[in-house]
């Protein structure tokens, strides 16, 4: 059977995070390696990765680094869909096919699943249903009492739900050409042929089987979203320290952590696991890394910086700082004293502002999302949720409130008002103090 | 002997600290409990305790729980004044009584040397005179040769006080039926029935006698008189480090340090005594907390925080912040980089606002006087003196430079100007420094 | 020979350092003395120093603790150069000598090198030419292949330099009484008498010869130059604990470290060499003192506070700043969460105004430079390369951007709203998190 990874989209939701999804590194490597880890472990060694004109050259560079496998790419010119997708590669889709969303994180149980289904050659295709324990707003599978697909029903109103399972991509074809004669024939003004050919292929007979699923499943749609797939991969983890790593005898280790080549620790640090912390990177003198945080490679955590559940990526730079919940792309800078705040006075939940539409992100700490490049000036503060877009500045001393869009910068206008000082200080005083001070 | 204990009264210069004086806790304890200790001491068994119907539940509760003692209870309705506290209990005062205030803090002597006198019946009353020694704008007492009472003046100027001896509330009464008569015959229209009442009591040829003291004495009408008393019973209390405490092998213990029950001092944490830590709370990572401090229960003290000689609360959360030689009542939280400011610019003594006049504190390094659950947000700086009500939110990096009534948030009008970035930054300049810190 | 140093100059581009360049303290000495040290080295022990009003007493008392040499003391009443300078010692000078310029720093060898061609008596005078390996902006010797010099030419254009020799002020005279004539005879409307009288001598067939250096040179002009400086006395210094200092157990310290006398290292503290701590200087718990910096006597780096290649002054006082390629003058005091900050985000070359012209200061990294007796206050910011001029106050929350002058106030106009509070917090959240911390 060959998986089929749909990687010719663009994320529209993702702003001011820049980078395909699934080539966000997770304890050193791309998502999409760990995808195919994954499906490695189901049985799965033919993959068909389906690009587009960005990505296609980085994907090819990473697939010739896994050994042992074959790979097939094929390129999509323009982010048109799945159907679209689907045609582009149509030159490999031959014999069984497993399509999968890459930017969903499974445990491999999802693919063995369907493929023991598909073995047993019950249906033409195999879709994979998360059962949901509450309200999920996706799309749900209208099935019958043998979980044939009925229908797919996008985003019921909560109750009208018609079975407890939401649509996943990831769906094995038995006869690929047979899809493609669907998706040739679907009729539909929206972006959705390949539900259509779908729905089109069940009212001609072809039976489609729900496989239910409820193990592990974190979709990436939004920024925050990236939390839960950093947690995933931290607790599937194993702690290791490289034996290239530098620890100092009095930085404290505690936890689960995983310290890649080179790293340094240096005097007083502690970090508490989970943790991983890439290639190269410094862990400067009383800098404290805890609870789930994740830094990539050649980073800097200077000096007095807390991070505390962050997600952070390679080349940054911070310097008593207090990042907290934060997620902060590559080869950003944070002054001495500018702190990512995670909390709300209120306490309340974090909101996101996502095109037109305000988001509840579901947390009540969440901090700052920076894009890559950015610098954050001295005594600056980035308010819960704000996000600031990819190479812009955020002046010293600076309350941002608000989204910061890309390549601006904002610089406060300071006023202040000089005087003549009329001070005169006691020079005694300071002698005083300081001898108090010694006892 | 009874001691009567005046807690039917409201402060009316504590604000924004809205406890009542004699139920601030100290050493875990509240002042009313260490007041019937120290009364004990000097043989006190029997109390009458005067509250008002705000404080009355909650004193009968703590009063359940001291053993071996008799408290009878009575209510004030209306805080007016002393005569009227004594009309309250007056079923209550038979035989020889103390009245005393419960918002000073003596040491046992006071009682003993006044309850000495009594047992010698040498007068009708005894009146506690502090002995000053420079002048105190205080009520003095107008004695003969024999210290015998002539007349209380109140705020002589400085130079015409009749006697270096101030009226302390400590006042003992050989027959209190007396008392209740002449406070009912009092004539004035001041709040001073009590104080009329002593004064026809000498003019009707009734001996009052003046007893001197010179130890320990520390009321309190403003916030900052916390201090004292503060200093006091750490100075006065053992070292103890609770069995359920745990505490950091890297985590360093100074000096007098009192740690309750279940408390944390994580690692590097730097705890320099005289310092109390109440239960359940947690001293963070490089944490220092030092010179006279008193954390309450349930509070933290987190990551890379200073505090100094400051008078902290319950539930209170901290977190990289600089808190010096301030009063923050319970559940008040300071995000990352928040500053209690605690020495001028200018060096000069602190001043704070009571009512309408300006008050020299006396101290010059005095921080900020926090109402119960204040919010401070992150960098944000509160100047020396000032003081925030209840309930108030102060915004994140704001400099507060005056006082913020309760129930408020205080928000910035952060004015910064956006334009496009026209930096290119040098990529390769990363890499050099970061070469060079790895060294 | 005598050695005759040049102290009756004023510096003009020093500003906000207001103490003479060459009675900068290095390693607990003032430049001068260790100047006269290099200079006996090379074998020179007889001294004429030529003050000013404003100097000579505290010259006079310096070279009074330096035995085994001989010092001759002469006052020029007006800074009017050097031909001024060398009227105003007439009647010291007599034999041999050398004039050197004392804010100059040279290794010995550049002394013992003019004085090995000195004793051949090979011309008339001697200049000390420093060879170029590029452009420098100074007065270039025009030489003939002799070296012998036929003509100064002040700052040509690049390329067209007559040598590579620039001319520094350590020059010998064999004849002074014959240099005094010729400075007589001069005629000029410029500030270049002495030079003048050079060009005369040679003119008239004296011979002056150069004598080409290449070692250590450091002018002092503007005050980032005072970095060189420091950097070169800690190369050449010896790593050096006093007995009485005293180290904390748990402090660091690594690489080539000075403590002076009563020194207290504290608990968690990090020195990380070369560094340089004068006597009686504190550094605080969890401190932070690295890369080439140099802390002068009576000095608190207080908790928390990183000090990198920074030259600091006496009584200054410190506490949980950052302070980045820095100068501070003695007696300056900074506010917690204060920042001197040192690098653009732009991450360009920081430029410093020198009267009207604006100077690339050729570092990318350099902080502030702060007068005598200031105050920054707390979460402040200075920007890289401001100056601060002396006794002036730079208030709380405020962002430097531009100098501000001598005896000044600036104070933040702190625009905030005021609103009610209209959040109810959720109790139970509170103890949720102190649990949730609590593990």
């Amino acid at each position: 059977m060959r998986a089929v990874f749909l990687c010719g989209g663009r994320g529209q939701r993702m702003s001011p995070i820049s980078e395909d999804k699934f080539l966000l590194d997770f304890l050193g490597k791309p998502l999409l390696v760990h995808q195919i880890e994954t499906a490695r472990e189901a049985g799965l060694i033919h993959f068909v990765i389906i690009g587009n004109p960005q990505n296609i050259d980085r994907i090819k560079q990473m697939m010739a680094k896994i050994p042992g496998m074959r790979f097939d790419l094929a390129l999509q010119e323009e982010p048109l869909g799945i159907a679209d997708a689907l045609k582009s590669a149509g030159a490999f889709l031959h014999g069984q096919l497993l399509l999968i969303n890459p930017n969903d994180v499974f445990s491999s149980s999802a693919y063995s699943k369907i493929m023991a289904e598909a073995e047993r050659a019950t249906a033409c295709a195999y879709i994979l249903g998360y059962q949901v324990r509450r309200y999920f707003p996706g799309g749900y599978l209208e099935v019958n009492s043998e979980n044939e697909l009925l229908h797919i029903v996008e985003k019921p109103n909560p109750g009208d739900e018609p079975s407890n399972m939401v649509n996943i991509l990831i769906h094995c074809h038995a006869n690929p050409e047979n899809l493609l004669r669907y998706i040739e024939g679907a009729r539909t003004t929206r972006d959705d042929v390949y539900e259509c050919a779908l729905d089109d292929m069940v009212k001609k007979g072809h039976k489609i089987k729900v496989i239910p699923y409820d193990e592990f499943w974190a979709p990436i749609k939004y920024p925050w979203h990236i939390f839960k797939v950093m947690e995933y991969f931290l607790d599937k983890a194993e702690p290791c320290i490289a034996s290239s790593a530098r620890v100092s005898e009095s930085a404290h280790i505690e936890g689960k952590v995983i310290l890649g080549d080179n790293v340094r620790v240096l005097e007083n640090a502690l970090i508490r696991g989970p943790v991983y912390i890439g290639a190269n990177s410094i862990i400067g003198n009383n800098a404290l890394v805890r609870d789930y945080s994740h830094i990539g490679s050649n980073s800097v955590i200077g000096y007095c910086t807390e991070v505390k559940h962050s997600y952070i990526g390679d080349g940054c730079w911070f310097h008593s700082n207090y990042i907290g919940d934060s997620i902060v792309d590559d080869d950003c800078s944070l002054g001495a004293g500018a702190v990512l705040a995670n909390f709300r006075l209120d306490e309340g939940n974090i909101q996101m502002k996502v095109g037109n539409s305000l988001i509840d992100t579901g947390y009540d700490k969440l901090g700052a999302i920076l894009g890559r490049g950015c610098r954050i000036g001295v005594n600056a503060s980035v308010m819960p949720g704000v996000r600031v877009g990819p190479d812009s500045f955020v002046g010293p001393q600076i309350c941002l409130r608000q989204d910061l869009a890309a390549n601006k910068t904002a610089l406060l206008e300071s006023l202040y008002g000089v005087e003549d000082n009329k001070t005169r200080l006691d020079e005694s005083k300071r002698k005083e103090l300081l001898d108090k001070l010694k006892g």
